[in-house]
């Protein structure tokens, strides 16, 4: 027996343009669950317990150093609640795990996503506690596709959050995604990629990400180029020779200082030619002395026009910190620290009911209490600024503009796909009416964010009832 | 134009039982791959550079706590390797980016990988600095390679390591991989998934890595369970009356102590049917303090065999400190900081050019250099405990096991891929044979690693010799 588990990956291109990337799921994604989502499925099954039920998806506190969330990461989940479906081959499986009834493996195999789903757009911020999307549906299906929405969310929020991050902190200097080498597997590199670009990076080392979304795609050299010749003035004519529009030469490999002198010799060489050396690269030492060092050698060379481009460990606080001690550096390659937002490589996003048929529901779990009943978040806006979020009960009538959206009904999305560069052009909109406290890399200011008065008194009469059920009385 | 981009996961069964993923890749992997491969891949090319070069994996530095390091991902990179091959839409975007010649691209498509590749075993242990795969290639075939083979063993290794660590804190309970939701994407879960049970749990929350790789799955409910029922008890019965064999009950939904008298009164209702309660699970609260009151609750109700079983927030750590505590706790589900390795969420990986033709070669980059040429790492034993490692050239004869093996030749694997269980029973013998103190999960001793007098002569002699040409006489 072989068996083929298909991943698909769509890339709709819309006029010829690369767009965006519409779906990145397999075949089999609708067992890529954790068991217990079947369990219970199986249960509710047996219960005969179809009503609607709400789920809210939302973060429960910032990582560290976190003021603001960006959305990212919808796209993904409305193309697979679109094609949300069993293969036999997946019923099959889950029949030798012994665990579920013919009749219950029937059911699943003609079960789709029938629901309504109400979600920010991507390139959106958000804060701690408020619901970003909302799924309603027949609880099996709302509670079955739990896994995964939560892992394709919570992903991209966090590598959206920490990209915009590094670009604050670059403060105009262009930034490149150099994570691909060491991101969580290899398609997860892709969505780092999208999350970088739509949260304000100018590209990519990542050639897929390129092709699949339409991103600029960047790079020249390694190390390895420069020691596969015998001496690396070699090394540097060879690649100017390759790509004489297009040279970044890596200056670091024996020693940068020397690197540098070298880069003046092949920009000289290129002038002759009428040619321009574009770059050069730092990858090692004291970037802000070496930059500044390089910087001199190049401009007493007589070319100022000569970029420096410096990689290497950087993150939001190596960035900061090298600007603040005054390097002379161009443009940033950000990977590893980045590409797993290494300061806070998860976040606490969680996926609850809040409501069962006409019931809103809670849990009291120890500091994972959760808001009662379907919502939504109202954002108040002054002097271009955004002053304060409300969370209200979903049909309150509040001041402020409602966030969240109807986007799929019925299983079906409301509308075509948004190209990443729209999502990119909101982001920035977005950032840029975030005030600057709520933006510091350390010890952001908290974003006022408020409980409406109706949604504040039904979740303490909900945890009075709740209290009185379960505890009290029990 | 519409583009299917189509990633495969073979799983090749045996016997009928399931026995290993063998790959997970796509059509398309081949441009997973960062820019500066394909640049440096066209110098050569122009500059006709096809000699065999040798390419060394290895980690250079422990992240904070780790005393070693568990290989794993060598069979992903095996299937990527035998099925390397551009397609046509690849060369076709390539050639959008009008970085690249009609010839290089023609070349391009035509490539594929002829090389050796030599490698420690899946499950093994091993240690800063050792290489633990050497691709001898011509240039481009084993450069161009480089970042799927870096992506995709970082992701394990630093997986399978922490999943480990976690084994070893739980001093013989059980665990089970519960991080699916918190992943750094969907994909990288099975990863994980696989990293985890070859490092010694028992099985996964994962249904599709079940599937794929044969792993027991687990799992019951959520709280969202309990809350869709009008009360707890209602929920308890519905799920005991739907998996009469297989009931771990979740009862921190509202109160714990209170749950847990629910959950005597389920296993009497239980026992009057002539079934058992298998256990209870505890997801939030003080765990030391709470497991040993549910243990009472159950024990004085009559109930000593039902388990307990503790999830949220655990990881190497947490576990060492309720078991510290005295929790009464017979399993763990790990979750989000384990499915990131949280203190640790990338290692420093390199893949580094270190022969190229008859020549040794090395980087001098300020806090990167590199151990030349290619190279051999003998194990030493001593009354049954590994004592110390020697980083040694290729064909040196040295004491001790040689851990490198022939794993493919000319393209091809050497071996049928291994089972799964055969790796998993690798690793545990492995881990037996390393003496504690350098499985502390702080601060753990530095097990030796020496270079051989060879290979340190010729290091120092490259030293020299690059340091006069490079940087002396420039």
């Amino acid at each position: 027996m072989e068996i083929f588990h298909v991943i698909e990956i769509h890339t709709k291109t819309h006029k010829g343009v690369f767009k965006d990337i519409q779906t990145m799921q397999t075949y089999d994604m609708e067992l890529l669950t954790d068991l217990y989502e079947l369990t219970m499925a199986a249960a509710y099954h047996k219960q005969k317990m179809s009503e609607p039920a709400v789920f809210s998806l939302f973060i429960r506190a910032y990582p560290p150093n976190r003021g603001y969330f960006i959305n990212a990461g919808l796209e993904d989940v409305l193309s697979y609640l679109e094609s949300f479906e069993f293969k036999q081959e997946d019923l099959d499986y889950l029949e030798t795990t012994g665990l579920f009834s013919t009749d219950f493996l029937h059911y699943l195999g003609s079960l789709r996503f029938t629901g309504h789903v109400r979600a920010m757009s991507e390139g959106r911020l958000f804060f701690e506690d408020e619901p970003i999307l909302e799924v309603t549906a027949p609880i099996i299906e709302a509670q079955i596709i739990e896994s995964y929405v939560v892992n394709i969310m919570n992903l991209q929020v966090l590598l959206a959050t920490k990209a915009s991050r590094c670009v604050e902190a670059a403060q105009g200097r262009g930034l490149i995604d150099f994570s691909l080498r060491r991101t969580q597997g290899p398609i997860s590199s892709l969505r780092v990629a999208r999350s970088c670009y739509l949260a304000g990076m100018k590209g990519t080392s990542n050639v897929l990400a390129g092709k699949l979304y339409g991103i600029p795609v960047s790079g020249t050299m390694a190390h390895s180029f420069v020691t596969s010749f015998s001496d690396e003035m070699d090394a540097f004519r060879a690649f100017a020779h390759t790509f004489p529009s297009n040279t970044v030469l890596l200056i670091d490999t024996y020693d940068t200082i020397k690197g540098a002198k070298k880069a003046v010799q092949i920009a000289r060489e290129m002038a002759d030619q009428g040619q321009a050396l574009k770059g050069v690269r730092l990858d090692s030492g004291d970037m802000a002395e070496l930059s500044k060092k390089v910087r001199e050698i190049l401009d007493r060379g007589g070319f100022p026009d000569v970029s420096i481009f410096a990689s290497g460990g950087f993150d939001e606080f190596k960035i900061r910190d090298v600007i603040q001690q005054g390097a002379k550096i161009d443009a940033f390659g950000v990977g590893t620290k980045m590409g797993v937002s290494a300061d806070a490589p998860y976040s606490d996003m969680a996926y609850k009911l809040v409501k069962y048929g006409d019931r809103p529901v809670l849990k009291l779990s120890s500091g994972k209490m959760t808001l009662a009943d379907e919502k939504q978040v109202f954002r108040t806006h002054e002097d271009g600024l955004m002053v304060k979020d409300t969370i209200a009960l979903k049909d309150e009538k509040i001041s402020g503009e409602p966030l969240l959206n109807l986007v799929m009904e019925e299983g079906k999305r409301s509308s075509e796909p948004e190209p990443l560069e729209n999502i990119k052009n909101r982001c920035r909109e977005e950032l840029s009416k975030l005030d600057k406290s709520y933006k510091a890399i350390q010890n952001p200011a908290t974003y006022p964010v408020e409980l409406s008065r109706k949604l504040d008194l039904l979740q303490a009469d909900m945890v009075n009832k709740v209290t009185q059920r379960e505890i009290v009385e029990s």
